[in-house]
């Protein structure tokens, strides 16, 4: 028979168990501590009709879209969650109740160009709280706190950066600038960029030098939050925007001390590009890594759903790029101690203690004792090899005598220590 | 601005939150369980190149596959777990280890004509032990197990079903009928057609009364496990492949009632029409609610990979196909008593208790009570008009009273009954 020579297509992802085991660790982190706080499980189809689907995408982002048809449909692959909870909700609408606390942890799909680190098919994982006709500020601060949590929890050293765009809409506004827009686009690349560039876009978008003197000053003001706080406070600005953003984002920092976050830091640059955001807007960044870019990001908007309905729908998301983020994790070897599970692996010493290995198996998983058993008829050099390759910590040897005994030989494969035990002690040791 | 109609493709699902829940418990019943008997995940792509994918398919199958161009290439949506799983073991063959325990979760594609209960886009839990030449029929019982223990836990009456293929084609070789498979194709379909009619197309493909006799006592033949055992241990058969079958299947019945499995019972008819299989087979009815279908299928192949490999992969593997299943246990009313966790819903009085709502709310997610807290500023009958529909099982409830005196009302909304309780009280009783 012609064989066909397995690949896998290229952007796209597959693990070998032991990598997997770890993604899904962090995937399990994730999924608990978003329902923790309170979000329920949204889950929306990959496919999607084009009209639906391309309602607001344009650009470099429509030009990555996998899009195909099936008999007389035009049909897409969503390239990210929040259109599709967009639809969601504005078709739901009269079923949800709001505040609506939704959490996605789903695929996406978007052509890019392969290059390291970058996929086609890749994790996201979301969550947006979405109010109707209002949502309070204080949602903001619980973003933070969950995203504190999450890369606490992983080990991870890391910082929220976080910002309010109605300040600088209202510093903007307040310098007379007509391309608020665009200025904002431009401080937002300073990372990529570096400030001397910045300052030359900003001239050739015509900004006189006070205001960009002014521009600068804000978004490389030094200092901790309270300092930056209290530079908002006493500034001479009188926009009234700038002094709402202002209250907002000390209402955020406020919060966020009494949740004890520890990891904020107000950073004036952050804008997130996007039109969008309009208020709170975060970034999150790898201490020592900060080059690899924004690894959780998001904010507030002021319209989920415009595209579908004229209700008033404002939220406040973040994501996860949980593909990318686990491969930085990899590559910068910064995924450690993570607690991973291997079964308890139980070998009969050979077939005459089937009986007696299968009432061992069965008491052990009554327990919830994550068990296997090797059947197959080989050596037991061979079985204990397979063990090892597995990487199984613990093993439970079942032969004649421990038949004999009503025990087990307990072997801990790390220690290189093995003691006989009947199965309650094992449950009791394997249960701590 | 204009809006667009939101909707839904034809044939693809989106739950509402409690339903989502629903759908969520049952599927974390199915992961944990696989989970515990070893099984570790695989996450294959959703996309392949349409020479994987289509190396094996063709029929039906193949003219329901979603196909589509990205650049010069043709790429397919899977339509199974299978195929993917039989390129990834051919493809890291190198880097696994045997027997290999893969469980897979996730969405499948089959562009159907869309009816009731039957969907385009649809999860199926699949698991598959895949051995190196060779792989104990032992690990065939552990699946019985594995199905059994994970329908009892969601309260449904059911039985699993079983046969061994070796025994129908060493019966049909004894019989000296040339057309083995169809006359395998047209036995399997008695429960669609009936009796009547499976004689009469065994009639037309030429068997001769004789063989059509013996075949219908055999799959027709009545009695306990025991007793359907004793029937074939006694047959006059003697081919070597339905002694080989017999002793498999008695194998397998053996060990399961070790394995303390109580819903199994041995029908002859059962031949799950595919080639694939060569030795058990199994497939599982809701008692009462037959007529639907098997709801978890699956049984034993000799090779998993032929189309990718050379090496000789034989595996047993089975598949529940969880949004069908689903549907049909709304649809049937047969989802009761489900253990569904609602947060616990904090309600400040007003924003003077903010500060001492977050200390508590930090207090209950530290000790890992799933709680959410509701900022918006309304009257406190919205609020709690929100919890009743939100079906909030426990509010706790922050006023002035409660700040001062250092606890908080604790409010069981079910029971309408409420009192004054310290923080660690509440935890302690939510533990419970």
């Amino acid at each position: 028979m012609k064989k066909i020579e397995p690949y896998t297509l290229p952007g796209f992802i597959e693990y070998l168990p032991e990598q997997q085991n770890r993604f899904d660790y962090l995937l399990k982190v994730i999924n608990d501590t978003y329902h923790k706080y309170g979000y329920q499980k949204v889950d929306t189809p990959i496919i999607h009709g084009a009209d639906i689907l391309l309602a607001k995408a344009g650009g470099e982002t429509e030009k990555q879209i996998y899009e195909f048809e099936k008999g007389d449909k035009k049909l897409c692959l969503r390239f990210d969650q929040t259109v599709p909870l967009a639809k969601y909700v504005a078709q739901n609408y009269a079923n949800l109740y709001f505040p609506f606390k939704a959490m996605q942890i789903g695929k996406s799909y978007r052509g890019e160009r392969p290059q390291r680190g970058r996929f086609r098919e890749f994790y996201q994982c979301d969550i947006d709280c979405i109010g109707e006709d209002e949502l309070s500020v204080n949602y903001d601060s619980e973003v933070v706190s969950i995203i504190s949590e999450i890369f606490n929890k992983i080990g991870l050293k890391f910082v929220v950066c976080i910002n309010n765009r109605k300040i600088l809409n209202g510093f903007f506004a307040y310098l007379n600038i007509k391309n608020k827009q665009e200025t904002m686009r431009i401080v937002d690349k300073i990372d990529k960029i570096g400030i001397e560039n910045v300052i030359s876009e900003l001239e050739k978008i015509g900004l006189n030098n006070d205001a960009i003197n002014k521009i600068v000053e804000l978004i490389t003001y030094k200092g901790n939050n309270e300092e930056k706080l209290n530079y908002l406070t006493n500034s001479s600005c009188d926009n009234v925007e700038f002094i709402k953003g202002t209250q907002e984002l000390k209402n955020v920092v406020d919060n966020c001390k009494l949740l004890g976050v520890k990891n904020l830091a107000i950073d004036f640059k952050i804008s997130r590009g996007l039109d969008y955001y309009t208020g709170t807007v975060y970034e999150t960044f790898i201490l020592g890594n900060e080059s690899v870019g924004s690894i959780c990001s998001g904010g507030r908007y002021d319209n989920l759903a415009d595209n579908y309905t004229d209700k008033k729908l404002p939220g406040v998301g973040i994501s996860i790029g949980l593909s990318r983020l686990f491969f930085v994790l990899e590559d910068k070897n910064l995924i450690e101690n993570y607690p991973l599970q291997s079964p308890l692996l139980v070998l009969p010493m050979g077939n005459e203690q089937l009986k007696y290995s299968l009432k061992v198996v069965k008491i052990l998983r009554e327990n919830d004792i994550v068990t296997d058993i090797y059947f197959n008829d080989k050596k037991f050099k061979a079985k204990l090899n397979y063990a090892n390759k597995r990487s199984i910590k613990y093993v439970v040897i079942i032969g004649e005598e421990e038949e004999k005994q009503n025990v087990v030989t307990f072997k801990d494969m790390e220690a290189h220590t093995q003691e006989q035990l009947d199965i309650d002690e094992v449950i009791k040791r394997l249960k701590k």
